[in-house]
């Protein structure tokens, strides 16, 4: 047990506050002999790194990413694998007048009633500062994975929805992810979605979003029932993840109102496999990968800082408004595309060695 | 770590298959001097025990639950509490002739994929039968928390929707819920459930539901972040039962669809007290109880075993027609009700263990 | 974490009380398709089993086993293995004088200040019955070594020292140990040691033994340093068998007094193989096995229940004098031997897992 | 599960390697609000520090410990601790000929035949300079027990054996301890080792010890029986130091020669309070503490690497000798010391949060 780290065989285990002098984690069990440098690294910070686009935060934080141990000649030597980030631009006096008042929405509130104490300065421990960390560590998972599986697996995330507006999955294309900011498979979505967050940041508020993240090429036989079951860990990973209010797998809630008949994903051999004949499960069933994509949703809720004054109190019990200034993302679902991404493989990596420990 | 376990602190391990001769678990970790005996687990076990009305399966199983060890005088020693129930009714017959076909939907193919090796009696492991040990789990959890919070504690679940039938909520009366086989909050919905569900069992099919499950009176500061926080720890547990493909907490996939003004809670001084004047959040900000009502949602998938054929395929690769005969719930998220209530009881209960571990 | 928990990727979790209906335990991780039955687990119960010459207690207990899940078609099926024991020769009666007293050595006092409760009858769960489980979890163990290794480890243990007289090593012959009640590997010791522990128990006393487990054809790079390191496994394993209060490893406190060239074991190759010219590391360096025999002793104080009478209090503060009658082990330690063992197949099938995990 | 991870509520993880850029450690489930600094930890650091007197290695580490997270205004805020140290002294160059060649005692081979790749470089991770965060998080752990405890906790250590040289116990001083560079509580005894260790010096040799490490002014009632022992836990933790090969508690191995009425420690009332007459327990019953001293012993093998030829291979199954240069310890034992200290306060800071957890 502890209560900073993530995963069993492949663990990690992250530390540090926005606004202290770096960030960073410790990541274990990744097996010996992969090799690994920063370069492998950084790609996928730079994808969440904020400041790269009118629609996040204006904070410039270059996250780069230094390796501090468990490598040797430029291999994983079985080690503990130590990554530090700095903080750099911490202008800590834009949130001295949050030192006394909770923002709404925001932990401010339940760390001082848990701890007693709290470190306000961009939210101290609970900032999304943090998932720079798990999207370092869900980095080395995808070298874990790649080494195990010989590169079969492609592990990739999309905005599927941003406020109310979701896309049209007829039109679903990877290649457009990367073609616009918001990580839109649905090219033409992207004018609909620019629009409704130019309006939600001039109205002085903030949007939710959903999220999906797949996994392809993962072979059948990933996930440990009944307690370690591998969309338990999935749904334990997401909801984890800063602001996200639900997750799902496959056709998720949609299942409730679909017929036994309509769910049951038929099965039907093809060319020598067993072949799925439709994905409600989105790859799961039983807790244990089918070996079809794995398909995770979650839903992020509309980042809590918002200029528009809100009612509050303050630890001395006093009622107050609040209106967040500094830097914020309208909507932080954006940037939680690569964290998603980084928990699906840091989960599926961990199931991969353990899968491997019990039945080899 | 440990497949078959589930919590830190408070913890319970389960075991047993559908058709073997018991099933139980063991409950570690529980204060001592704890009045308890089976009167206090049974009745928990007899809500979700099936064949008591026509709407759930009339395998016939009294679920009589034994303490093995962990008490002395009636009261908890600190020592490990074992809970056994045996498996009566079995009729392993029902089951032979899917002994080398994979029901779709089930876990029948991706445990053979996993091990090599599957119990085909009644879904062996993967059975919803497993769900009785955390049920039992589930009020052991409880009887800790009226320990050490002195019974201001109040867990309880509903019904929301079952098929493309949600409940209207502001007709919402707890009392309601004893009072229909449905565990529906929304007395005016229980005729119309009764009638999609006879017509879902008569035609041969099955349908889906979503559980809310609450709990009320639980102080603030329960949950650890970054990796142990109380959402991610619900989703898990909730994602873990059986057949359950989303969870959501408070406003859920919704809140990605409200304006960040809408969504953020906003607190005012009541009674010299911090009051929300909503709960958006479920109970949770930043992984940690804020004091409010802790609100769960999970869907639960229909029942794949149908009498309807379904395509499928056999071990050794031909392609088969299967139709689950035998007794089934035509809605499986009924007999969810009292599963996620247990879940929700023995998460918090281990919350509330490690925050007075860590914060006394 | 589980305070009822050892072990990690193979794992078993116990219950039960020496007065209580049964004893056993679950174990988990357990490979699929490894052959078991009862018959594979009986023989180690049976060696540990009380009652069996004039040196052990005379409590009589079949000490039978039962499976009650994680078996299909007579093969492990990667679910966790359900292990019971029923008690059957309690006899209460024998215990009410010491309902109120703390036995000296016993864990009496420690339960009752720890838990303010305790089943005081014949130890409750501090009684040595416990370790019925242990041997239970390692005839398991000893299966997956077979499986996973092809049959190549040997583990096995011997007495090496009662009270005061230890062997002759150079005597040692491992088929002794099969001829004599005491698991003695000297046999021109046994007639010193029949003679000791007539006499102690003549005398109402007992005494202490020092016992030896070795592991024999297990390959080099088993343990996980540095917090997960073989030899620091061993030692909590070994330590936390009842009435142990040492550990060594290899040539273990004698090291101290040699110097460095003795110490370090030389190396040459030998027939194309890494070969030790001596063992002083017990097969174990750096937490990480070097392929040569693991070598591990333990010593074990005398029974602490004895007719003399001691002085001690009672849990109202008063003075008073104990003496143990009912029935009872002059030398634990000859029990101990079967226990070592199993805890130390134990340590090594999850070791060889976890490497397998991690290493492939 | 973690291989580098030690403790359950109190949990540290540690990183790094002899020669890369720094060693650390994370440090989480401290409690909120305790005063922390740098200067609460160095101290402890110091007296580990290598190159303080001809006795030790002549590498110059400052080894300044820096805090990277988990303090605010000067107090803990129950968020992980992230400690850094940087390397300084490295001198690579000194190891580049133990490249392909497996020091005899040392960790090369097993490291290279368990991942099949190691950091040759000091013994990278393998290196006793981990020890340094172990001595850090131990810092930590002390300040954890005067928060909870009321500075009522003494956890202090001494050398108890050089070589063949044991210390007469009746002599004990524990102010002697401070006043040589042995950490020896015996002042006639040191004369003996300063030649006993410049022999060894000069003779190209090396030299073990027994270090003894006592905490006094704990209450009763720490340890989790049956798994989560604190004998047990304590043997792991100080068997999983470098180069220990044996743990003892209290009278140790020396119990398999007491009678059972010399072994069992009897009790009378004094003062009111439960009082034991002899320690033969170390403190210890049935896994849990009795409110004595808790007293461990562990043994240290003589340094590998000694200027002495040993027969050894090389990689590609050469056989050579190998003669280690460079700067080392001549009795490691020594340095031990602190670190015995360390990992005692760790396991009981830890324990004494498990119990708060469980039994409030």
């Amino acid at each position: 047990m502890s209560f900073n780290s993530f995963g069993h065989l492949f663990r990690f285990t992250t530390w540090g506050e926005s606004h202290g002098p770096a960030i960073g984690c410790v990541v274990d069990g990744v097996p010996p002999r992969i090799p690994l440098s920063e370069a492998d690294i950084q790609p996928w910070l730079d994808r969440r790194r904020p400041g790269q686009s009118r629609f996040t935060t204006q904070r410039r934080e270059p996250d780069q990413v230094r390796i501090l141990s468990g490598l040797f000649d430029g291999q994983t030597t079985g080690t503990p694998i130590s990554l530090l980030i700095e903080n750099e631009d911490q202008r800590s006096k834009d949130y001295s007048e949050i030192k006394d008042r909770f923002r709404p929405g925001h932990a401010d509130y339940t760390y001082w009633a848990k701890y007693g104490i709290r470190d306000y300065r961009g939210g101290g421990r609970s900032s999304a500062r943090e998932t720079a960390s798990r999207v370092a560590a869900g980095a080395v998972a995808r070298k874990v994975l790649d080494h195990v599986l010989g590169k079969s697996a492609v592990i990739r995330g999309a905005l599927v929805q941003m406020g109310p507006h979701a896309i049209d999955r007829t039109r679903w294309d990877w290649a457009a992810v990367e073609e616009n900011p918001f990580w839109c498979p649905d090219a033409a979505m992207v004018a609909t979605w620019e629009t409704h967050l130019d309006g939600v940041r001039k109205g002085g508020s903030s949007t939710g979003a959903v999220i999906e993240v797949v996994a392809s090429g993962l072979p059948a036989g990933l996930g440990a029932p009944i307690y370690g079951k591998l969309d338990a860990d999935l749904a334990a990973a997401m909801m984890g993840i800063n602001a996200v209010k639900g997750v799902e797998i496959g056709a998720g809630f949609a299942a409730a109102s679909l017929s036994g008949e309509e769910n049951a994903d038929e099965m039907r051999m093809q060319d020598g496999r067993v072949t799925f004949l439709s994905n409600n499960a989105g790859g799961i069933l039983g807790g244990i990968s089918t070996g079809q994509d794995i398909v995770v949703r979650f839903a992020v809720k509309p980042t809590s800082s918002i200029p528009t004054p809100r009612h509050s109190v303050t630890k001395d019990g006093e009622n107050v408004e609040v209106a967040t200034k500094g830097r914020h993302d309208p909507c932080v679902g954006i940037r939680a595309v690569p964290v998603g991404e980084a928990m699906l493989a840091i989960v599926l990596a961990d199931h991969l060695l353990r899968h491997r420990g019990q039945c080899g």
